[in-house]
């Protein structure tokens, strides 16, 4: 970019137009060090309404380096040593705010979380104790129906933006393009009540895309001094008044989220670090972890604090999903193959998830666009199927007996965690698809995750439960509460990953819970072709260094599969967003392209001025 | 740097002076692809001769971006989508061999050293249990004279790059500046047998510095098809004829040989990311992640056969220096104080060690420029100085009375490993600074980390080996043999850590062993100035998450108080072999300066052309 920037700007030399630093210098309106437009994206928009493609998008691009005019270079050469002082403080100080906050938010998140829909869950249990099935039914769709509810109304009615994961626009803005209304006080608040609202109703979306924009949310926040309206006019913050502190800001938030979603501080990291493609600074490095570990720091606090049974029905839970540190890790190079196998299914089946989401998506579109009763009425609908599902389908599933060694001590039981739930099943047996599908996303994936259970789960539970949440995972996505897309996408892969354990039956070495994990993974990167970040996030969530090397053939296997087929799920949900998105490095042919052969060649780079 | 560049190229364009684009095509000579000299640089440097500082140094600058001439793009444009996939294939080919070669020589240096130097002191603790003290002296400093003398007439005779570390000149290459004979086959061969005998020869250096060095070399003879002068002529090789896929593959050398070093596959991404100022591309993320987790399958795969005792002295040694991953680490608010405390001892230890050793270091060369026998001389003398210290100074501490529940089991021993070394103590008496001195630096490391054992070490003990690894730190470093900076600061610093640990005594709840990893991790902050991957780096090392957030506060604080008196380590060795760095992020008043005043201002900056 870079470099078409200067060629174009060369070209403009050339043929003797004014240069563009020149009429900088003569604008006296420009001299503001907060200035929405960059110079070297004029060409592509000349004001905040652009045309991308064929959507008219309200997006701006900003400013690459810091702007350099008289007024700001008087200023840097103005300040003193003290300043200069108080700007690394500060910077410092945000840091460590973005890191506690986000701990802070993302805690009392799973405590309302685990709470909600643990009391929700125990009164289900107690109808079905009773053998009361309908009124079971009717108490838990209700319940859901109310939480999403909620959840839509906020973000229909109070801020738009807050719904879906936000992850996208947080790359597109990382990579230069500012989405309007994102980070705001409003956005952040409906983000977190509704990303409660969603999770807690059994809606089968994730509170990890939700976490990392309420992470940027508050990064953006603090930078600008408070919400719009009620901003502190500190004469410090007018620092962080630029383009480039507020990015920096931001991906410190958006790897806090990352951090606090999986309790994974390294991959927190690098999750910013492969999104942000475009920019990146060593210094930023520092600063973004010290943010993810004040993260970690304050998960444990807090999960040291709810150990004693002050947070209701919290227990562990919500944060660690899988910790394998203890098992050793055994495995031959025939494993190899199974692992390829996973590998290749979570490409293709990846790969196909993109091409039918984005299907989905367009028609959910439509939907959307007729207005705010028809998005609340599209949410409801998938709550209510979501309930019946959830509900009905375990009475499928044939009971089946306890192992006698665990027999009275963990099954089977009706409480909330725990591996073998009773359901309709008579005293010492249990029903499978109950364990999996009656309880919290977070509690199924630990379950199907859960190691020493070769014979727990029945292949037809898997492949109803795999089916099940084929089909949530495309409907659910695209209504309007705040989902994340890294827990059904968990939820699938897990799926077909055991699945694949149980087929190879004693041709394997390697656990049915890790096959679980691997197909997870494979998925991830069949769909979202992350790798390095997806790697680290595995790596810390097993918490076994043993594991790193299938996972990473499994990576490395789907996100090439998948690239065969289609562009990540993030590109996919650019272009429906009408989001434009620079790649790092342009193909060498870029280069040479002058304006001229640039307006000649796409007549759909149109710029307006103003509204018109 | 770019900006430089630009405004300089635009100052250019305004003055009238030629472009230099067109001068390059008007050029025949510079249509090859593989062009030494960077348009961008030739301020600089335009000739290989460049003046930097008062000192001629034999460098060159290199490509930053591909050479984009006629024939080249002629040549990109002509190639066929089966050439890309070879290419790709070809690329990730590369990677995975550097992984290997890398992770199968480390581990023949592991067997190497373990072996040779485990044999040796058999041979001394027989002369001692016979009390034959002389004798084990003596065969003892043979033994070390005569390794050391390997090593150094190697390195002296064949291989003056060999000597040192090689990091320094890693860092330069990764930014751009070749230092010629860096990375040939003789230096690798030298470096590889050099790095056995010193490290074997108990001086107080590491293999962790080399193992970069050498895995930088592996990938540089890989792209480059091998050897100078046996180069294998192979057509799809011309691919990699360019500067910038040289620089991937050594990228992804260098994160294979940290990997190697301390069995951190993610540590060694982040290190060889943190040491690449200038250049970064998230693809490159994601192969050398790859690299260095075949690594790590190595590595554990040898691991994995020696432990049946294939191996000789082997064992476990060598690879893993310190897993704490069983330990739950406890600690309290009020631990936030010592913890601060040894970050500013690392900083000021770590600045002053700097300042030293930058002194001893003009001394040094001094000495080496008289010539190769002076070189010799002085390594050799360092030698004898080392074995007289390690086998006198156990002799001033007095034997302590072994405790009694592990008496007869693990105390006191006279093997190689264990804590409790006996050296001249009768029997149920062990000698502290024995087991630290007597031994290899990395069975020293193991034992001044290890835990739970909170009265095993005397506190003069830890006083004679502060002090002692104090001198030989800054007297090892510069002699004429492969020599790592890893290892010295760690052992300086866990002594200091330990010190501090019993020093705060009962007022602490956290293990003495953890204060030594966090005096090593000071002191590495305070000296090297890395953080991000330092702290990966014992993120991995302990294999425990809950040590991560006070591992960040030591480091921070290291850093900080240690940016505060002079520049890191490598800085100073830059300095002191002339070779430039340029930092990522220029200043902003750089960006206006013009060639003509980049002249006046710098008298120091001159070109010649050829060797006048």
């Amino acid at each position: 970019m870079e470099d078409i920037y200067r060629l174009v700007e060369a070209e403009a030399t050339n043929t003797e137009t004014p240069n563009v630093e020149d009429e900088e210098e003569q604008d006296p309106e420009s001299n503001d060090l907060h200035q929405p437009l960059l110079k070297r994206n004029r060409t592509l928009s000349s004001s905040p309404l652009a045309i991308v493609g064929a959507k008219v998008s309200h997006i701006e691009s900003f400013d690459y380096e810091i702007n350099e005019n008289d007024l700001f270079k008087q200023d840097w050469r103005s300040r003193s040593k003290v300043q200069v002082l108080q700007y690394i403080f500060l910077k410092w100080l945000f840091a460590f705010l973005v890191g506690l906050l986000t701990g802070v938010i993302a805690t009392l998140i799973n405590l309302a979380v685990e709470n909600i829909a643990g009391y929700k869950l125990l009164a289900v249990v107690r109808y079905i104790e009773e053998e009361r099935y309908l009124m079971g039914f009717i108490y838990m769709a209700a319940a859901n129906f109310l939480l999403t509810l909620v959840a839509a109304v906020l973000c229909v009615c109070f801020a738009p933006t807050a719904a879906g994961p936000g992850i996208p626009e947080i790359k597109a803005y990382l990579n230069g393009v500012d989405t309007p209304h994102m980070f705001g006080a409003t956005t952040l608040i409906v983000k977190i009540i509704g990303s409660i609202g969603a999770v807690s109703a059994g809606l089968d979306l994730g509170k990890e895309g939700p976490l990392v924009h309420i992470g940027s949310c508050i990064a953006s926040l603090l930078g600008q001094g408070g919400p719009d309206n009620y901003r502190i006019k500190w004469r410090w913050l007018r620092y962080f008044n630029n383009d480039r502190d507020r990015r920096d800001l931001i991906t410190c938030g958006s790897s806090s989220g990352v951090c606090a979603a999986f309790r994974a501080p390294v991959g927190g990291v690098l999750f910013a670090l492969e999104e942000v493609a475009t920019w990146w600074r060593s210094a930023l490095l520092w600063r973004t972890f010290f943010s993810t570990a004040v993260v970690v720091v304050v998960l444990r606090a807090a999960m040291e604090y709810c150990k004693s049974g002050n947070c209701g029905l919290f227990g562990k839970g919500g944060l660690i999903m899988f910790d394998v540190s203890g098992v050793s890790v055994r495995y031959h190079a025939v494993d190899i193959i199974p692992v390829a196998v996973i590998g290749v299914l979570g490409g293709l089946l990846g790969s196909l998830y993109n091409y039918l989401l984005h299907k989905v998506l367009k028609v959910y579109n439509v939907i959307n666009e007729k207005g705010r009763l028809h998005k609340l009425l599209l949410s409801l609908s998938v709550s209510i199927f979501t309930s019946v599902c959830l509900y009905g389908l375990p009475f499928l599933a044939k009971c089946r007996p306890c192992d006698p060694s665990l027999l009275d001590s963990s099954c089977p039981t009706n409480t909330r965690a725990g591996n073998f739930k009773q359901f309709n099943c008579p005293n010492g047996y249990y029903n499978d698809l109950a364990t999996l599908l009656l309880t919290t996303n977070d509690d199924a994936v630990r379950n199907i995750f859960s190691i020493n259970t070769a014979s727990e789960y029945n292949i037809l539970s898997l492949i109803i439960f795999f089916a099940l949440y084929c089909i949530l995972g495309l409907i659910t996505f695209g209504i309007a509460v705040p989902s994340g897309l890294f827990l059904p996408i968990i939820l699938m892969g897990s799926a077909y990953g055991r699945m694949l354990g149980i087929a190879m039956g004693p041709y394997t070495n390697i656990d049915q819970g890790l096959y679980a994990v691997l197909g997870a993974a494979s998925l991830m990167a069949g769909s979202m072709r992350m790798t390095v970040s997806l790697c680290v996030i595995f790596l810390e969530l097993t918490n076994n260094l043993l594991l790193l090397p299938i996972t990473m053939i499994v990576l490395l296997i789907a996100k090439t599969v998948g690239d065969c087929f289609n562009p990540s799920i993030y590109e996919i949900i650019f272009e429906l967003k009408g989001l434009p998105f620079l790649e790092a490095h342009p193909e060498p042919w870029m280069r040479n392209i002058t304006v001229g052969e640039l307006a000649d060649v796409k007549p759909a780079v149109v710029t307006l001025n103003g509204v018109e």
